[in-house]
């Protein structure tokens, strides 16, 4: 583990997000090199989406002595600032999080936390997201500081050649149930969405996006999905690279049509 | 091939946009059976959003005789809203695009055009994202034409075994340039952002992202890259898992810590 390292820390709750309190006490245990570059507002569900044909504001402020920004854009956005306009080098390690609501199976595409995550991974910085199954502003974080300085410890000792980008989400029970830390897969899992029709005082339709959250293959123990709901920490790596390498000799005929 | 299939048809640019057109008067040719909802409003660089804590409008208008709907989300929400409120019965096909501008290798994770396809393949339907190399509104889509009528039969043709997701792009030379079609794979490569800093006539900074396409394999012959810049049409199969597999065992000491 390099010496002080930077660590840069984002996510997509906003900057005055518990989550990212959270986030940032542990962190304080490796380095006091940490700058914080987040997004003024919520930025949940943004996936991976930056800003175009638009400009990007950021505020310089302090979170408890720490050095913090807050951008108008998206997390995606706020990690490509600060790695190019915020920081003078290169960060050891991006943190995001920690994330108000579950990012594991295919919340992973649609999650800013983890879209930030992502980006640092695309970048060449070994980067972790970090969730807790629980939405509520006021849940309580205090039970899974120590896996998060584990998994950080675990994350600066060991080269990028091991993983690039972590996916973490934590069960929200107490301490003592949660039975440790597992390295899992994506679960085959996706939302049944339901669009929830009103009308506004003129008359004309509107819609609200609701879904039922299905897991395809919920028997499945090498998942995330089953991790979480067996009271493990679930770990999954992520990569960028979303070529389907099975199907590439299937479309050969293509290349004759 | 089903005769008559149903065939949705989105993008990013925006309901108007010329890529879309041209897009709706190549699947003409092999139903009558299409529907169209596309963003009201160009959302390039979208990702996989999807609108979080708002409410979505659908307003129904005719292109050339096509049912069609513009919608205030994003491209990802246009096909959730598609599938669960527009349609009665699940599509055979999504199609997206023709984006005005590439989205190959790393573009695949910020385009709106290829997450809306992702988004119709989590939901089990085979789909396509189109894009030509050239982000002029006034760009000629015509030469492509014949490309995208092979490309959606062989989909049509194949079982979803095949494929669940392509991405398909059109460099933007004439047509009896282009060297035929190559099944690929995603480059390895990444945009290095540069920050353009300016002040507002109250003396306050606001940034404009730019950006340096980096190619990190330029000389391998099995990418998207390599396929746009010899004259190829490229076609990418995509995928939903980002699971780094290959990284499952050289995480698993972390089980442990």
């Amino acid at each position: 583990m390099r010496k002080n390292p930077l660590i840069l820390v984002t996510n997509d709750d906003g900057i005055t997000a518990p989550g990212i309190l959270n986030l940032i006490k542990v962190v304080r245990k490796f380095t006091n090199r940490i700058v914080v570059v987040a997004p003024d507002s919520p930025q949940s569900g943004m996936g991976h989406a930056i800003t175009m044909n638009a400009m990007l504001r950021l505020k310089k402020q302090d979170i408890e002595g720490t050095e913090a920004y807050a951008c108008s854009g998206t997390p995606v956005d706020c990690v490509k600032i600060a790695t190019s306009k915020v920081l003078k080098e290169k960060p050891d390690l991006v943190v995001s999080g920690i994330n108000h609501g579950s990012n594991s199976s295919i919340n992973v595409i649609y999650s800013g936390t983890m879209s930030a995550a992502v980006e640092g991974a695309i970048e060449g910085i070994p980067s972790i997201g970090f969730s807790l199954c629980n939405h509520s502003i006021d849940a309580d974080f205090s039970h899974v500081h120590s896996y998060i300085e584990k998994i950080i410890h675990f994350a600066l000792n060991n080269s990028s050649s091991n993983f690039s980008c972590l996916n973490v989400n934590f069960p929200a029970v107490p301490f003592d149930m949660i039975n440790g830390i597992r390295v899992c897969r994506q679960a085959d899992a996706m939302w049944e969405e339901e669009f929830n029709e009103r009308h506004d005082p003129a008359g004309n339709p509107y819609y609200w996006m609701t879904g039922k959250f299905v897991n395809h293959e919920p028997e499945k123990e090498d998942t995330d999905e089953w991790a979480l709901s067996h009271n493990f920490v679930s770990v999954v790596p992520v990569q960028f690279d979303v070529t389907a390498h099975q199907s590439l000799a299937l479309l050969k005929d293509l290349e004759n049509e």
